[in-house]
């Protein structure tokens, strides 16, 4: 899909439709409402308009919405409502109830945003929550969004590293070493290349996106007091030791393995620019616990910016009125910061 | 060790020495000089007035001490100076130096500690930080002082359940059902005997000291999203989903296993009394993320009250006048409310 290029040094920021039967109409709606005033960041969803005339049905927050033909309209558009760009095929949803019909257009959404942003059409994309399951019954074969955006990555071209998990609040930044593993599998899945790779790409992508010269990587244990001098645990000694070793004498920032519990509290967090957890908790746990509402997800390593609120679908108060778009509306400033700073750095 | 049984209802706390090369004489002298014009508590430290002296001649912040004979004697003293109960033998000790000849008073002054608890001349003891691997070298031969303590209390009249470390501060209480293990060995070392016994243990104590009829116990899962339905792993629906349902039907008031990640934020912490973690770091993450200085620790499953502030002898800052007294404030604070809860439920 092409659009005219823009002429503007600006440029909008493409928001997925998500599952139509989740929460993402609602606080795509209400984020527009929320921050048109503030002019900070023009954005625009790639969605039907027969969603958002469906949300205006059922609640008192309606909003002005409109039909643009390429990213550029959002600009003018955005002020006085909020900017559809509108997918091919028609979508129809029931809150609350996930249909794999609408797998196709849920998938579109997101490979037309990547499109857009290897295009230099839009800035960055942010996506709204997807539910895995209901996409594989409509043949979608990635573990989640962040497998599914390295791949068509792979297709435009920059040339892909691999994507790296980074959650992002106004306190703490964190990236999980290994994810949606069990907790069994972690030990095994520490490596020293795998610790090596993915500091790279975190030094790498903070100095582009977070304006930051020399980003400092705090590298979190994982055994109980780090190890203690191996007497819990020799993963320290035997592997996160010589990997931090390595990258400072190849110039990173870069410290640890620390006692993860002592890592979090506020005095700490003056320390570093983030953390490094060894795994999904560790990382998860301290950014949710400090502010469950403002966290969002980005995603590191990819040749462009893609952010995401920290929630799923929620199906069970979809449609309710009770959505806070809050996570949404943090993504979508965290975007609009990263691009600057791109932009800066260019 | 006995002394003439006090007549009063109240009974004074017993504060350990710990180890005199850390920071606990300091952090004893600068609780009394904070604590002792509300008097809310009355204490005495089980230790040499040598070292106050010591202490006194190197900092501005002074304080008058004074030998008791008995604890009783603690309530005449405490409003003027801090009571000491001396230790039988000679302490010398150098700031950061640790010295294994202090082994037998460091362990003689948890010894008499516990003696005077069970035979009801203190309420309750809190124990300053100790560095097992010093105490090793004098011939201890426990892994730390909980393990001590509950060999002592064997020798007492009431049978000894299982030490149960339990975190306090104020916004959080949780408890790490394994502790200082490789987080390799954490998966195989949770059984359901394990968390029904732990469980147990926490609903008694928490009814007995915290004056709760019935606590909320929160189980945490054990693998990213607690397992996501078996999907990251099954040790929740394999054992800790069986064993949250036999506690149930025992008439625990129990939930889980819950995701980690979303149970410490503030909106979740006002559904529970305590979480129940699996694992040392998912425990002790949130507590000391929320709030570093003010985190205390209890052994629940003694047959008495002990409490002890959440850090280490700090050999680093010790004489520096650096140690900040915060921990062992509150974990006094936390041995007076549990001993005073106890006596309201008798």
């Amino acid at each position: 899909m092409t659009f005219k290029t823009s002429q503007r040094n600006e440029l909008p920021i493409a928001i997925t439709m998500g599952d139509p039967a989740g929460i993402s109409t609602e606080i795509s709606a209400l984020s527009w409402r929320e921050t048109r005033k503030e002019r900070r960041s023009t954005f625009f969803v790639l969605s039907r308009a027969s969603l958002f005339e469906k949300y205006n049905s059922s609640t008192s927050q309606k909003i002005a919405f409109e039909i643009i033909q390429s990213p550029e309209e959002a600009f003018a558009v955005f002020p006085r409502a909020l900017p559809i760009l509108e997918l091919p095929k028609q979508v129809v949803a029931i809150p609350g109830q996930p249909d794999p019909a609408n797998g196709e257009m849920i998938i579109k959404s997101i490979s037309i945003a990547v499109d857009l942003v290897q295009s230099k059409q839009v800035s960055s994309l942010v996506t709204t929550p997807i539910n895995k399951h209901v996409l594989y019954q409509a043949g979608f074969e990635f573990p989640g969004h962040t497998e599914y955006l390295a791949k068509l990555a792979m297709q435009g071209n920059e040339p892909a590293s691999r994507p790296v998990m980074m959650l992002v609040s106004s306190q703490l930044r964190t990236v999980p070493l290994t994810i949606h593993v069990p907790l069994a599998d972690v030990p095994k899945m520490i490596t020293k290349q795998i610790i090596e790779e993915t500091a790279h790409i975190i030094s790498a992508d903070m100095k582009k996106y977070f304006g930051l010269s020399s980003p400092h990587i705090a590298v979190a244990g994982l055994n109980p007091h780090a190890g203690e001098s191996g007497s819990m645990g020799k993963t320290e000694i035997e592997i996160i030791e010589p990997a931090i070793c390595e990258l400072k004498t190849q110039g990173l920032n870069i410290s640890g393995p620390h006692p993860a519990d002592t890592l979090f509290h506020a005095k700490a967090r003056k320390n570093y620019d983030v953390v490094l957890g060894m795994y999904h908790d560790q990382a998860l746990i301290p950014i949710k616990t400090l502010g469950f509402d403002e966290g969002v997800n980005t995603t590191l390593g990819l040749p462009f910016v893609r952010t995401s609120p920290d929630h799923g679908t929620a199906y069970d108060i979809a449609g309710k009125g009770l959505a806070n778009p809050q996570s949404l509306m943090e993504a979508i400033k965290l975007a609009q910061s990263m691009s600057a700073n791109l932009q800066g750095a260019r």
